[in-house]
């Protein structure tokens, strides 16, 4: 084994923060390597976080201010660090069978780690079922991402995929309608679509938008219309306002 | 005068990148005090950049990539920034002849400038007719503020506030309904409220969330019900969600 693969395996990934750290440690399938703690740090004053440390279940290292201060430099630690390894990418399961209004979510071209990591966040709260990261072209799931999604990547699965193109007609012949995020002049209010049904949605990069090869792959494109004068929603707040307006019609019924 | 108010003036606000930079430029009542610009930086590529320079109408500095870099240091220009002053903050007018759907909205104890920026931007694409800044225990419209809002606040009116419960009954005496976001036991689904009427929506930070005096004063509690396995929408998620329920309803009426 390469020097280079095994300290990948050895660090992991790192989280911090109190809520993030909470998420990840009430999941039973992340392997947690060691978790920091500071003394006499805001997160020691959490009933949960003292449970843990008297429960010596985890690998616990409680530090003292200034040796914490200087490892965890930079970081709004909150006093708690969470180290862990995990295989965070899966294969992509076939949904053939699969009965249920599911929806994936696709990020082709994003480049933000910080919106990534946000997307993942909203995705989870709106009930998505998983998240499909190609591996070129697009941001991965790096330590940035899983720190801003909160913990949120634990209950939401990240499956990997080569060739997007592909992958969409695959899942177009199981079923799935392809719907991409565009400001296109063929492209529908993102509230004139019903979605009960099985969709994976395509987000496209700030900047660039989706890959044409994409976009002609896609059997409806989405856009929000602007009320008001600039014209650039960020990503993030765009997908929350698509992924709510679905949530909405699975509680109501699409009632355009 | 004293040196830190003299200070204040003379530095006024800076905004950075492209998109930001080009919004500000737009805007006529914006006073710009000087524009950096990278020699043979991205921006100096841009056609309207190019105008600009060509123009004569700006204090406008072009700087060497090394020194361009060293005085904007761990920023993000794309190679321009532009500085200005101007009153951010304004007195509340009087919306008690105003009988079209505005939409206000507040920020109580919101303290990360980063969600604020976004949320800025958000509700100027969403059509919100101004922000309610209250002096004291939110964040203020700092340059991080503004820089995130991406230039959306040179076309949203920040208003600003003493006393917001009084400020509240004010608006409500003006014929507004205030509306609380708040995960709480009386509140209604997001979807279940009439948006089309005058409204005063208030946002909370992600900790503490409103206080009690101020949701007392709220006419209706509204909450988004959280679709998967962690509680934590991020709140400029929740109001981009909340904010284009608006929009839709003023495009399609509401039909719950």
């Amino acid at each position: 084994m390469s020097n280079k693969i095994k300290k990948k395996n050895d660090d992991g990934f790192q989280i911090y923060g109190i809520n993030g750290c909470y998420n990840i440690i009430q999941v039973k399938k992340i392997n947690i390597l060691r978790i920091d703690i500071m003394v006499n740090g805001i997160a020691e004053k959490k009933k949960w976080v003292m449970n843990l440390i008297s429960s010596n279940k985890y690998p616990i290292h409680r530090i003292p201010k200034p040796q914490f201060l200087k490892k965890h430099e930079g970081k709004r630690t909150q006093g708690i660090v969470v180290s862990f390894k995990g295989k965070i990418l899966k294969e992509i399961p076939s949904f053939e069978n699969d009965n249920h209004n599911s929806c994936l979510l696709v990020m082709d071209n994003l480049e933000d780690p910080q919106n990534m990591g946000q997307i993942v966040r909203t995705a989870e709260c709106a009930g998505i079922d998983g998240i499909i990261i190609p591996e070129h072209g697009s941001v991965q799931a790096t330590n940035t991402v899983l720190q801003v999604s909160q913990g949120a990547f634990v209950h939401m699965p990240f499956y990997k995929c080569g060739n997007l193109h592909q992958q969409l007609r695959i899942l177009k012949d199981q079923g799935f309608w392809a719907i991409g995020m565009e400001n296109n002049i063929k492209a529908k209010h993102w509230c004139q679509f019903d979605f009960k049904r099985k969709i994976v949605l395509v987000v496209g990069s700030e900047g660039k938008g989706i890959r044409p090869i994409i976009m002609k792959t896609c059997d409806e494109l989405l856009t929000i219309p602007m009320a008001g004068k600039i014209n650039s929603l960020n990503v993030s707040s765009a997908v929350s306002a698509i992924l709510f307006e679905r949530h909405r019609q699975m509680l109501q019924g699409n009632t355009k």
